[in-house]
């Protein structure tokens, strides 16, 4: 296991605030954008052709999900990682669905050769994008779990050359030499749309506080998993744990991180 | 009174967990996939022109809501049809605001001619859709009980060879010749935006899980209903009893639904 | 100090209830849909091409939000906005993160020219309407106060007659010769992600009551903030906040709203 360095990452994030340009899917926006603030990030959701050369420089990171693309939103998402290329803004992609029909791989072939920093997706989604055959999701489902697709992550981040983070009951982070496992996290997460969006959207974060892809990476992740841990208790449901889940970003610090991260 | 068979209804789509394609509305795409995630289904949004087709028939069910439609979605909400047509794969529609604008009762016809399995809508959107003319809606409320729709939903029902779902106080399904009543639900659904939504996405599961269109429309509308008055009391406004509402789908099993269901 | 008549804001409100037209962004649709519904409002969002004209009429009042806009969205807006201004309904513009894109000022500038009632925005917003360069903000959140925001306030108020409404710490409301000043509110609110597209809202809202533009805008100012007071003690963090805050507007009443709020 490689050992990520997290030290303050929390701290870091809070005192930095990065601005998060996220081009991301209609059906996280708003829990995306939320889960952004309560971390301690400012968010912003832009995806114009008029303005999205414009934008991508003035943030610290962009976050491209593929959730619910279409022509015009792809056009913007390669507008905005060739401009954030050229601005020394990293990016993190994530590939929804990707597997799932032939305009979703080939959506995400196209932006993984634009070079983000990052891609986070889950099982299936990382070994479609490995080339991998026959591991296709149940729509933006994994039928594969996150051990299944270490390899092919491994592969993946070294002909991409990015982190790539596949996530599952455990997550895992690789820049195809380094592997580390996060072994947090609770079933629940899987009972709330979007969470996997999250877990991106906070990567990106950690990213934009300055962190290396590896290390934001890691940081993310074991946010993500810490704070679901502490959101099950008070959780009667999916969404009474969602709340709780947003409330945790909010209240979590580098000590209860550090305290509760169970890395591999 | 028809009496349907919902024995074993919950447990049937928990086992069979259908993935349910949706092209439904800006508003309501994050809390009607957290629906079908806490009732067990498996949803996905995808509405591009370059993929719907191939995704259609992946799926049990697919949902088609006109609430935020525009040009470029409409073509891909009937092109989706016709592929789940095609591929076997039943469709629910629901015709928000059909009657409100000219554009919205044209383009509900022209879906209905597509062929869905049920209609869902509340009363002013039913009347609109079975040719009653002074029924319109304010905006996206009805502005008739559905117990005055209940004639207009056997026509249609008759006339479109569909089972039509009207919602509102007492919620009725009818395939022309049949009735059932569900007397279940709560004032405080119409205080949360989108519950129309998710109610025709719950039928659109059971469809998805194999009951028939009538059976599955009981279902979704019990499911419903029960879960309201189940997330009451644990209620202090809407918002937190829309977070109530969704962790009682999650929470309900059929010996639950069947106590709590009143059947008329 | 101007002293706005509130007297039965709420109750005239809730005896109307309003139809609010919205043509807002994607990530607070869902999030201002259920305030409208909260404080007893009707809302709709509908923003097609086809229909945008037909549908302005029928409201009560339009708010536009340009959030997540884009060329098509903003060809809605201005339609919208005509069709409006023609049959006498108000409108309320929320020029989000203008100034932090050329595109934003420019389509900003557009839509005052078309007359609204009513514009609501954070200090960065509001002073690069009023030509004040410099003050762009960080994305979509300010970097200015409110208080260092009266002057161009005022000037913009003249310029555009019509009301302008700029919101921080303490919120400003002025016709350009009156101000009024709100000191209600808590820092969470800025952990939340469209509050200020929420209050944008709630002075629709108050204009489709009835109110006067000075008044509306001060009576959904003074809402936000007397709620938000009151969805603090019970909050956890920001999204159990932000379900309090719903709440808070659907239990508040005119006595309630008098006794908490504190004009300067």
């Amino acid at each position: 296991m490689h050992q990520p360095d997290l030290h303050d990452a929390i701290a870091r994030l809070r005192s930095r605030s990065p601005l998060v340009h996220n081009i991301t899917n209609y059906v996280v926006m708003n829990t995306t954008a939320n889960a952004l603030l309560a971390i301690g990030a400012s968010p912003a959701m832009v995806h114009a052709l008029p303005e999205v050369e414009d934008f991508a420089p003035l943030a610290q990171a962009l976050v491209i999900n593929i959730g619910t693309l279409s022509p015009p939103w792809v056009e913007a998402m390669e507008k905005a990682a060739v401009a954030a290329n050229v601005a020394g803004v990293p990016f993190v992609l994530d590939p929804v669905a990707a597997g799932a029909t032939r305009y979703r791989t080939e959506v995400s072939l196209r932006l993984l050769a634009l070079r983000p920093a990052i891609v986070r997706g889950n099982a299936s989604e990382i070994m479609a994008l490995a080339g991998e055959t026959g591991a296709a999701g149940k729509g933006v489902d994994s039928t594969r779990t996150s051990e299944a697709a270490r390899d092919a992550a491994a592969a993946l981040a070294r002909q991409a050359r990015c982190v790539v983070a596949v996530t599952g009951a455990v997550d895992y982070v690789t820049d195809g030499a380094r592997m580390t496992g996060i072994a947090n996290g609770d079933p629940m997460l899987s009972r709330v749309t979007g969470t996997g969006c999250m877990a991106t959207a906070l990567c990106g974060a950690f990213l934009g506080a300055g962190l290396t892809a590896f290390d934001a990476s890691v940081a993310g992740l074991a946010v993500m998993g810490v704070a679901a841990e502490q959101a099950i208790p008070g959780a009667k449901g999916p969404a009474s744990f969602q709340v709780a889940l947003i409330d945790a970003f909010h209240a979590l610090d580098d000590a209860a991180l550090a305290a509760g991260v169970r890395l591999r």
